[in-house]
């Protein structure tokens, strides 16, 4: 079988930012996308504000360059002014010719 | 604390597939799973429609062994009729005999 | 762009036990969660029972320090008590001195 390493990258965001940030990840190469409903408490005590009502947690498998164009966009662009969390791991993925 | 290398296979898959896949991983060894809802786009264009309505997200955690006869199985059989993603994780489990 | 190798802590447990796990990984050292709502299956015969009705999957961003903290907790207080899955990855996080 054919396991492909690619990068799984997850946004945690508030629910408000979803179809901003889907539209951002795919303008920058993602090609597909998972969301599941999340909600939590961030590292600042502003943040708690924020954060309440729902969050998203939007997951996207992307080559590393697009992954580090996703984070860079977040980071020049969201954490200034909204409470997102992202992250990046590596994961081996079955027919990964779909995701670059 | 003992901490045991294992595998964990995430699938994301129409919700109606729930049961059939369910049943699948416990077959070829998994030892339980987790489900949540989620929802999202696939990498081709006749995938949207696939993927509208609910999806879940099945993790499990497994041996490699029992990880690469469940991505196998999912290539085979899965991949081509459905809109199904599947990927693997390196993670570090408590309580590892459990899972084996 | 500075990306920080952290760890993903992941734990699964009943959702009666959510205010109890919070309380406890922020006691140990978490700065932050995510939450997700989630369902599932353990391993022994006797879990599926424990596992009925709603769980959650929380997740938590630490220092390598804190991710043993809180699994070596789980390990002596819940895991003889409750059906808990806890496992940890490897991630690199934008931001990364938010977390620790």
């Amino acid at each position: 079988m054919d396991l492909v390493p690619l990068k799984l990258v997850t946004i945690v965001a508030e629910s408000l930012l979803e179809k901003k940030l889907v539209e951002e990840v795919k303008r920058l190469g993602a090609k597909g996308y998972t969301i599941t409903p999340a909600r939590g408490e961030g590292s600042r005590g502003i943040r708690s504000v924020d954060w309440e009502g729902q969050n998203i947690r939007l997951e996207t498998i992307v080559s590393e360059e697009v992954a580090l164009r996703i984070l860079q966009k977040l980071q020049e662009e969201y954490f200034p002014h909204y409470a997102v969390i992202a992250y990046v791991e590596n994961v081996e993925v079955v027919r990964g010719e779909k995701y670059v």
